[in-house]
């Protein structure tokens, strides 16, 4: 077990969403709990949805200059900065031990943000299968129910041995809550920031956008694998931003990593051309081999945060211990 | 801001579960971020479903003798505990505060542990209405969208003034998956305990089958407006392990919670007659008045947790400080 950590806060809130009225169907009779009492149920009525849900932890001896905004990826939840599926310390600690205020969250539509009901999101939402996961993460080469058939990728840092213990984190997505999301990711930005915004892979879609329309709000961006960049017609507003963009090994073997890297090259440029400070770091070119798009859960997982920290510190983020 | 806290331990896992396979499904292109790379989607494959998210905090100086397990009600999750919708500190922080290893669930369907593919669960998912939920949980006389039409029960003590914070946190729920809950909760306690459990509402329904299935595992129930109790004819499962029932005000106005006492009353009776221990605790009767059935997020959520600490002291279930 490691060492204590002093915690001068821990809580969480609701950020964002909006009342909705649903009218006009017919009431129901139902059963909520096997042996319960039958309730007569009037599905009209208002509801809150679009709300998001943020969990901080808050170091007594903080460091950190501004709050860290961890941001998960799709199809998942603020799980992925927690303990690892093997049952190692996360990002979420290791940030909050050396002095970071962090706060996670969980996107609207998953986790503890709920999900609205049908007539106010008709689509359905798309749970994404252990076969698909595994090779769409670079986890390893191809899943298999049969162990026997399971193909790790050479020199993978990626705990494949808990693969199971990382797809019950799994959560199911809508393609269609992208507003939603931004809309619920800006209230928090606009009510704990300024801060720093550390996002993975379709949070892409959330941070770079959200830094465009809020600069002052955001003192620098790690962004870690990003699936979507930000409105190159707009690059010039990121200027002002210490940018980190982050990726793992393995890319040019995957079907889809090598044109969502390239896209986020292509944006990076971008900045640079308008005055920015972008760093790309491809892990492997600067020693640091083997790891998945999920490098947050990686073996090596504390290193890549000890990197990220040294970034931080070398873009004058990083002061004296604060408080106590 | 209170006192720091510090804790030897913060994390979490997710329990249980079960691995499906759906075959036979056409695939699809989906397009996952708006500006993303379309990717081919083969539905079939494997998925692992029903699970449970759990989530820890342990106090460097642990006085309960067994971990706090505490379970949310229906259509909520595990942020029941948590920071009070008015944004004072929950229970899950007093009790930390004091000395428990508390264990924070999102059971089976909701929160961080995620909800099943409709091959899976075909039924839908319920959504609770604002105007419902508030009626239901004796948070006031009648909500409304106009302010001015909000009727409180005079000396309540929800903060109905943050309601629709508290709605950010509702969550759908499905009516099929008591089973799924059940198995998962029980694979907690079972990795867990011996424990004590702290139970609300709907997790009656869990909380009393599993201690009657698993008595040795369970050192306390304190059942919180349960609105399922156990197996009448499994009381004497029951006779070992002390339990504390607490209801709040204003139930006689209630066009339910009349009955759903007496079902709990009647259960205490059985256990009681099979040689059992259980108190039945009407907080009014004590000099608690005004409580809602989310009595964790009322005003006087603290005066309610001291009580149940006291008592939990009484069963002899507090000791020294231990660790350290």
């Amino acid at each position: 077990m490691s060492a204590p950590v002093t915690l001068r806060g821990i809580g969480s809130f609701h950020v964002g969403g909006r009342v909705v009225e649903i009218a006009g169907k017919p009431g129901k009779e139902m059963v909520f709990s096997r042996g319960g009492m039958p309730a007569r149920v009037d599905p009209n009525g208002h509801y809150l949805v679009e709300a998001m849900y943020v969990q901080y932890f808050l170091p007594e001896r903080r460091r950190g200059k501004f709050p860290l905004l961890m941001w998960h990826g799709g199809g998942l939840s603020g799980v992925t900065y927690e303990t690892t599926p093997d049952g190692r310390e996360g990002w979420l600690n290791w940030f909050l031990r050396i002095g970071w205020d962090v706060y996670n969250s969980d996107a609207v539509e998953r986790g503890r943000s709920g999900f609205a009901p049908p007539d106010v999101w008709p689509d359905k939402p798309h749970s994404v299968s252990m076969e698909d996961a595994f090779a769409r993460h670079r986890l390893g080469e191809t899943w298999s129910a049969d162990a026997a058939a399971v193909k790790p990728i050479a020199g993978n840092q990626f705990p494949v041995e808990a693969y199971e213990n990382f797809a019950r984190q799994f959560v199911p997505r809508w393609t269609s809550t992208d507003d939603a999301a931004i809309a619920a990711y800006t209230a928090l930005v606009e009510k704990v920031g300024p801060a720093i915004l550390l996002f993975h892979s379709q949070a892409g879609g959330f941070g770079f956008p959200i830094a465009q329309m809020l600069p002052d709000k955001v003192k620098a961006i790690v962004a870690i694998e990003p699936a979507v960049a930000g409105d190159v017609a707009q690059a010039a507003r990121l200027k002002d931003i210490p940018i980190l963009m982050l990726y793992g090994d393995f890319i040019a073997r995957s079907a889809r990593w090598p044109r969502m890297r390239q896209f986020g090259v292509e944006f990076a440029t971008a900045v640079r051309a308008a005055g920015g400070h972008v760093e790309v770091v491809d892990l492997p070119a600067v020693g640091i081999r083997g790891n998945s798009h999920m490098m947050m859960m990686d073996r090596n997982n504390a290193e890549i945060a000890a990197f990220i920290n040294d970034w931080l510190g070398r873009q004058g983020l990083i002061g004296n211990y604060v408080g106590g």
